[in-house]
């Protein structure tokens, strides 16, 4: 079960182009490409003729050929020619879904279509992807687990302290309470705040703190939003230069920016970006940053699809909540209000009994 | 669900020998082998004891010996030798199946004995497989998917335009409706004629068309006969030399020759042999043909492979047809009625009741 | 479905150490490791808080440490520590299970950990392993098989004609009709006695019969203790000699302890060693011994694996039983009175109705 009526991001724009991309997004088979002037489409990945996979055939201008027998259908997803005659039969059409392309992704809508409202699109979060103050690495990871395990992993980061012991980790997180958790109308917010600690050696070089003899404020603040997107925006500043209270002049900060979108009830699309406001030109930076944080969640990666296996094989054990899940269990509440509303708009008969 | 009164392809006589051959048709496993004098022979391929695989064993003289425990049975399936006592139980019998030996192939008879009689053979179909005024190749593909898609594949070669583009396609195919298709008690036949047009590669060279200035009127008149032969008579001539009327003396033909033997509800053995009706000792051509037809037939293999996929995935979503399935849609009925008698015939209380 | 009230062999001692070994028996999923000061622990592996798999964690001391978010086990299973908080949960600990090390094997009891009584380890079975008048070879399989088709395969050695033709088969095995077949209250016992044959060549040049022109008695006594240990007592003396009266001084004889765990439904650990009483010291025996052991019982792996997979497909044909499954089915039966007590044990309601 997934949300529908939301956008997800299907793919990078720099993976979409003049030839055919089949993906598969919340059990759906997609085909994605663009036009002759640049525009996305995503289309179903399955002739209506004889469901063979539309990505086997090629692009002829606008319009996707089937690989098979020629059936022809443009961007809106109706059939404009089948070889060998002349009368194109009522029915024949493939279903297509509304994308934007916006802040380096192409935004697909699986839901009802007449819902698909661009200005839904988490502009807030993902505009630091191309945001000219920023500078983004980006990377793809696919992940053979349930992305809600994923959403839980970006959560709950007293993980680090274990997980990634040996990449970024500090004994620090786990130790540290959350701050605070906050539900709103559109998600949920949790904040953690740890003061006057050492810096953690990824922000160390850069800010110069140790240079100074400073010890740092540090701040995990992680924002989920329906259906799947964990943004967190972390940092340091000198400790006691008043970024709890909102000064960050004399500290430096990044994104964490993480799309998971589902591709099946036991895989995920794992599209993370990491903007950051220092540094902005600095390759070497760029580049620490990409391998360091493919590294890191390879790590999570390997750790989530060991958790999967053996929660297919669970036999209903229970399982025991800690504290650090004051993080985790309102997403997870979230997301199961979201779905149970979802089913009720679609079964009028259902929400009426509720 | 498999039409079982019918003789199939098991094998091409030269797979079969002196060592044990397993395979699995229409679901049921099998040993074949040949006895001392050469007679071939069906069996199950499991013990009647533990279930060892008897193709695991060996042959003694013309019986198989199991090799776990050594019961031993002989070309009827009877067990004739049970280590360490004289007396074998009654019940001790492996099922054997009626096999005979004719154009190149071992047939196997997968239903009721007593009606497998050599003489529903399809001889007109295959005999040019072994005739003197013909020339074969031939060649075994193993296809991940349901024979009909391959049965649909081998009607319908509308397919050729699109994709075997890069083999044998011409646009002429596509775009030339079907000159007629037939059904009568034994099967379907679908005709193509394409007049006064230019030779297609595979035939120019041969006929010397092109060297002469001619155009060629072009045939592909497809057979369809039950559990699961399609036959080809292709060819081309002279244009307006008359073969549409029965001559063919100014023109050369193939015969594309199909035996689509299901392995499993998802998987077929595919034999397909290539006879020509010139250059009959012309090793180049014979070579050309071996090469350029397995390259073909492996296009079709890649397609079907990922149709197959969908299909086992799909929700249900209807399909739409198009002209071109006047020759798939018959040969779909016929089967499905055959199925429908064999049902029948299984539970007499049901045909009384239709 | 398994026995549970019964130590079944987990691991060899040598297997287990400072590092977590991961491994599922009777399909439930164990880590096992030793603390400081040596002592075996098993321990579910599976974290109580987010089902990570513990044997991606670390030892600290003595107590596991999950590799996710840091939750602690002790070797008791008590959770005892986690991070970021003070007070520890209730219901927070993982199952652990009694281990015993004796006979170089790691002993785990997978039933009520009340029943889990040292004394019911079959160590007039296993001692051998460590009898100094005795030299052991040992090995271990992963066989992708039911384990009660590994016993089937033990306990009728009717098969070393036909399966080990090739090693130590010879045609006299089959051909002699088993002595006598015991059941008792703790298992069955199966013995064979061949008279005045020729010397096994597995046997003949250590013990010098073939150079003194003796023909041989040799006897196979097996003993099947539940849940699943098959053990051979084989050996020759010079015929004549009183050896099936009980005097083996003209003899060499060797053990074949075979400890058959369960993994899964459809696989197995298999444990095997190999105890004899001459050439003690020999490493070139014992080199001989665990290069033919396991060669041998790859043969029956490879068969067995096939076997599985038919069994695993098969429609309901009846099996035909012969003479030499007087060996085989009286354990088949007792394996199934156990399982229906251990049933019953379960259910009073049932073992009333009963």
């Amino acid at each position: 079960m997934f949300l529908k009526n939301y956008w997800y991001v299907g793919a990078y724009g720099h993976e979409v182009g003049r030839t055919l991309l089949a993906r598969t997004i919340v059990s759906e088979k997609i085909v994605f490409y663009r036009t002759e002037d640049g525009t996305p489409v995503a289309m179903e990945n399955r002739c209506c003729h004889r469901r063979a996979p539309l990505s086997r055939g090629q692009l002829v201008g606008d319009d996707v050929e089937c690989g098979y027998h020629g059936l022809t259908f443009d961007p809106s997803g109706a059939c404009v020619r089948v070889p060998g005659q002349k009368k194109i039969p009522e029915r024949a059409r493939v279903r297509t879904y509304p994308v934007v392309e916006r802040w380096r992704f192409i935004w697909i809508w699986m839901g009802d279509p007449a819902l698909a409202d661009p200005s839904l699109i988490p502009d807030h979060l993902y505009r630091y992807n191309e945001d000219p103050d920023w500078t983004a690495v980006t990377g793809y990871l696919h992940l053979k687990a349930h992305y809600q395990l994923l959403v839980d992993n970006l959560m709950d980061l007293s993980h680090e302290t274990y997980l990634h012991m040996k990449t970024i980790g500090t004994v620090h997180v786990a130790e540290t309470p959350l701050t605070k958790v906050e539900r709103d109308d559109d998600g949920v917010t949790v904040t953690r705040w740890m003061l006057d600690r050492p810096p953690p050696p990824i922000y160390d070089k850069s800010g110069g703190f140790s240079e100074r003899g400073e010890t740092v404020d540090r701040w995990q603040i992680i924002r989920f939003e329906p259906p799947s997107h964990c943004c967190l925006d972390v940092g340091v500043a000198t400790a006691g230069s008043g970024a709890p209270e909102g000064d960050r002049s004399k500290g430096i900060s990044m994104r964490s920016l993480n799309a998971l979108t589902p591709e099946t009830e036991g895989s995920t699309h794992y599209f993370w970006t990491f903007p950051r406001d220092y540094k902005l030109d600095d390759g070497d930076t760029s580049d620490l940053h990409a391998k360091g944080f493919h590294n890191t969640f390879m790590e999570d990666v390997v750790m989530l699809e060991a958790q999967q296996e053996i929660i297919e094989l669970d036999r209903g054990t229970p399982t025991v909540d800690i504290n650090a899940d004051g993080s985790t269990i309102p997403v997870r509440r979230l997301i199961q209000s979201l779905l149970d509303a979802e089913g009720a708009a679609k079964d009028p008969s259902r929400a009426a009994a509720e």
